[in-house]
């Protein structure tokens, strides 16, 4: 590996020769035969003067065969397309696999988007059209419409003679949809199938009609599932009338994979995690809104204990508990939310009983809650040599656990049922909530039982 | 998909009947017809006793087929095979792909593995004992053995043949590979390439000699980004001296980043969310542990906090702001902290620069600290008419935010330096960590301003 590492490293360094030498030959030679991802990793690491000379030297199809590789933020994608004559950077889209040119469009702005349509091949237009209507995150915004379909009755033969045609222009040719004269969906043959059956043999005998599919307006995440569940190389999206429009290929449903974990990771942790910036005051300026907000939040459990000042002069030993209490709280409706959160994402709909669900996590609740408290009234009982303290301090873990618990859980559940991401920036904001509602049942049970502590 | 969804119940339903009323034939004909994760998703309903009856019904090999899509945890693995037949069972397992075998059999335990293997057809359990060597969560333990190789100097023709015969056995035919005598890889070929080409052209003229390929000892997560960088349908994977060992392929990718973000996941909130239990005593036994222990640590600031009672006691106004303190500079220290996560999960080791990283964390903290301190000394000092105190907490809150910030992201970087995965449990371990100091940091201030604010 370290060597393979080194041999591309070196060509790195060629390559860069070459186009600094205007070697035109040369540096086609090398670079044609890299992987697309290889040539990209390339391509970002040289200086617009020096990518300049790379639109003069490769055919919009060869940049676009590397773009298809490239996975680049809005700002970069923005920044290369402007580089480009317009018309070279339209083919170059054009040339794209739909569903991947549609992901470049999508970032751009409208106006620019259809400077470069109107520029393209009309067919190539239409392609990306007709894609770029899909609502985002839904399989027709990630679907692709290059793909290979044939009729039932015909033998293995002809069907084969097709797929050498069609090997060109398909996403993927592994998997081959059977259709009617009305583009309905009978079945899907695999190129394995078809390979291991007699030439002689009728598709419509051998043709695997029992099909899986999703619907165009599924959410992504569903169809993720169905792909990474049936191991599938790629899975066919129709409509209502089970009309075949597209299939989605599994290295684009990695990529929704990838995007779903990350976006649940920055909503437990306040922050974008995408960011991955060395500019100090850009990584700033990411984390502050969320950390400015939850301050304000923040405010509002200080304005609460504020109330409780008197108290807390009384019998100061009170302050000694108050972070113990919400940090506690807080940890265990962030137990209760991750798991929560990872529930609304595996469990389909129709499975879940959101009445018993309920009832199982204020169980759960109480189960914490209990040997929690029981814990910590222990320890405080010693600590402090003061069995009464431990047992306000224990019964206020209880609560607070207990609360924080149903909570964290309900929350999420609440904000599935009214359409939100339940992951988004929940962590910080059931934190943020339990530091409330502990405190007030903490500072509750403290004045309820003052005369027996002190 | 309403519709679709639907008649796969009603198969369900069905199937149970055919069970129940002992009619095999029906039973098999339908059953054999589902898709293996159906069939999957049929047998995990099942009671017991007419699992027993599948058992009768299916030969070891379809219900291997069957065994391949399912992805159950430890406890319900060990219960099915227990209650098959045991040269029943060690046929299934020889019967599926090795992989697949060793990820079943890796859930047991070594005296019962042993006994599956020595039952087992001797081709079959050298295969799977290969497998069995290899470090958890490294590429050879992943990777199958079943794949197509062939050698350079052959035409396409009769590598076509040689396909067709391999196609029952391999777990992917969509890349061939090309090995001299010794095993070396030497190329890759897809399928696609072979049939756009002419029956007389020789291997080794058109395959793809630049491989990208994987050690067997890589780290999973290092394959995974391979494969999803590359687009790969599958990858090679080579020992020391390169001879080809292995393949492993895109469906077991994708378990891999799943299973790695829901570690990830798991680390930030402090618990396992694999749990999706809905046993109150069950899902809390996963969350205590943690909660326990966080307890423990949190009353190190108990404690922390006790030694300032004095001062709490002449300024009780004190006590108001802890939380506020301690949970903006907790919230800090996750953002860091998942940031940093992230960045070790996708940049490559020899990209990152420790001293450089540290110095932009540094002053990411300083001005989010900054930030945020100047923020809510003027909240305070309004709030409380008190500008002096509204400066003791802005302080405070510079410091414990900056603190937190650099530890967030120092923590998990020198986790990952000792070999540790960085993820762990890091995100309430790096909260109460923070709110050690915050504490530390707040009185501190106060004490040292006490006289000008009060």
């Amino acid at each position: 590996m370290a060597e393979l590492q080194q041999e591309v490293e070196v060509n790195h360094e060629a390559l860069a020769n070459f186009l600094r030498e205007s070697n035109l030959q040369a540096f086609r030679e090398e670079f044609l035969e890299l992987h697309p991802y290889d040539q990209g990793q390339f391509y970002l690491a040289l200086l617009p003067e020096e990518r300049m000379n790379m639109y003069h030297y490769l055919s919009p199809k060869e940049l676009g065969d590397m773009f298809e590789a490239l996975e680049e933020d809005q700002e970069s994608i923005e920044i290369y397309l402007e580089e480009m004559d317009s018309k070279y950077a339209a083919d170059m889209l054009g040339s794209m696999f739909a569903d991947n040119a549609v992901d470049i469009l999508n970032q751009l702005d409208k106006s620019r988007v259809a400077g470069y349509l109107s520029m393209m091949d009309a067919e190539n237009a239409n392609e990306i059209k007709a894609l770029l209507h899909y609502e985002d995150e839904t399989a027709g915004a990630i679907m692709t419409t290059e793909f290979v379909s044939i009729v039932a009755n015909q033998t293995v033969k002809s069907a084969m003679i097709i797929l050498k045609e069609a090997a060109k222009e398909a996403e993927t040719i592994y998997y081959i949809y059977v259709v009617d004269r009305e583009e309905h969906l009978l079945g899907v043959i695999s190129l394995r199938d078809l390979i291991i059956h007699e030439d002689d043999m009728l598709i419509e005998d051998i043709m695997n009609d029992r099909i899986v599919s999703v619907n165009v307006a599924d959410d992504q995440v569903n169809v993720a599932k169905t792909i990474r569940d049936y191991n599938f190389l790629a899975v066919p999206v129709i409509d209502f009338e089970e009309h075949l429009l597209g299939i989605i290929t599994v290295d684009d449903i990695i990529d929704v994979i990838d995007e779903e974990a990350t976006s649940d990771y920055s909503g437990l942790a306040g922050v974008n995690v995408e960011e991955v910036t060395e500019n100090p005051i850009k990584a700033a300026s990411k984390r502050l809104p969320w950390l400015i907000t939850l301050l304000f939040l923040g405010m509002s459990t200080a304005t609460l204990i504020s109330h409780y000042e008197t108290l807390l002069s009384e019998a100061s030993i009170l302050a000694v508990f108050i972070s113990l209490i919400t940090g506690t709280a807080g940890n265990a409706g962030t137990q209760s939310l991750a798991v929560a959160v990872r529930r609304l994402a595996i469990k389909d709909e129709n499975e879940m009983n959101f009445g018993h669900m309920l009832i199982s996590e204020i169980l759960t609740g109480l189960v914490t809650g209990f040997v929690t408290g029981f814990t910590i009234m222990f320890v405080v009982g010693i600590w402090k040599t003061n069995f009464m303290l431990g047992f306000v301090i224990g019964m206020a873990m209880f609560f607070a656990i207990t609360v924080a618990t149903v909570a964290g859980s309900l929350i999420p559940m609440l904000m599935d049922k009214l359409g939100f991401d339940p992951a988004v920036a929940s962590g910080p904001f059931i934190t943020t909530m339990s530091d409330l509602t502990s405190v007030l049942i903490y500072f509750n049970i403290a004045s309820l039982f003052m005369s027996s502590f002190m």
